[in-house]
């Protein structure tokens, strides 16, 4: 499938079939993550793959919040995830000093990466959905993040059940978000 | 070309051709950053297609920031930018309050947008160079970008030239940025 036809055809998959996903296919995911460009190439990320029992049950009990709600009501049935965290770029304090600037490339470089992997996951015949919130206290305990990092999204993995229904892909026109030479 | 050639191949390309690129081919990048996915569909962008002479000179000179320094010396020679703008997204006081969190997800959207804008214009054979810094107020003036939104990356677009040396793609270890089950 060429790039425009996967962006084209992409959905966000909220039903799963019951079928393992391979450490293979979750290492080639991955793998898509850890060669994504990024600021000075400060790689400011870590990725998590969850595929045991025991981690499903710890993620699964994460992604519910703290106020009782949950982005995923669905999540029981995701055969693996893979989470997302980013990492103090080490790059940082050199841009800073260097360009003059504060601004953080960071959340924009594992963004990067989150779409590069699901992209992959689309080749490998997999579906996901990229979900955001999660439960951070609860996250690190479970996995053992360290402090100076944060979990931004997490991505489920599997097989998408043909039985559900395709959402359309809803999107702004094009005159919305484009100008020519300005704004 | 299959994804995991593509982000086995593709490099930042820092020495254009003096070859324009056609508005159709940076139209269908622009739709690959439209159908970007983003939290609840928030969609929080906007695109600056840059590729008129006076665009151009704007840019080179927006890309020279406040205190002299630059990511982008060959910045002249660029056949097309593209500026990725992030807007307020207007899903995030509806997230706040439902989720109760206060995590922001925009930027991380963006940096998909700009990925999958990328990886397009390598599909039609283009090369691009992600840029980070920029000189914002020039970006605003020249542009007419509102407060509300910002730059957070430009893209320079146009066809490498074949006689610039290829760089190495360096990456930290998988071991390093990989854990199953625990970080």
């Amino acid at each position: 499938m060429d790039f425009q036809t996967m962006m084209q055809t992409r959905r966000s998959c909220r039903a799963y079939l019951d079928k393992s996903v391979s450490r293979e296919d979750l290492m080639k995911i991955v793998e898509a993550g850890r060669l994504t460009p990024s600021a000075c190439n400060s790689q400011p990320w870590h990725f998590i793959v969850v595929d045991s029992p025991e981690g499903k049950e710890k993620m699964c009990d994460a992604l519910l919040l703290e106020n009782g709600r949950t982005g995923c009501p669905w999540r029981s049935q995701v055969p693996a995830f893979i989470a997302l965290c980013e990492v103090e770029a080490n790059v940082i304090p050199f841009v800073k000093e260097y360009y003059g600037t504060k601004q953080r490339f960071a959340p924009g470089d594992v963004g990067a990466a989150c779409m590069n992997m699901c992209h992959q996951a689309m080749e490998l015949g997999l579906d996901t959905c990229i979900l955001g919130v999660t439960w951070q206290q609860k996250m690190r305990e479970y996995f053992g993040i360290p402090e100076d990092a944060q979990v931004r999204m997490v991505i489920a993995v599997g097989y998408a059940d043909p039985a559900a229904p395709v959402q359309n892909k809803v999107r702004k026109p094009l005159e919305e978000v484009c100008g020519f030479n300005r704004w």
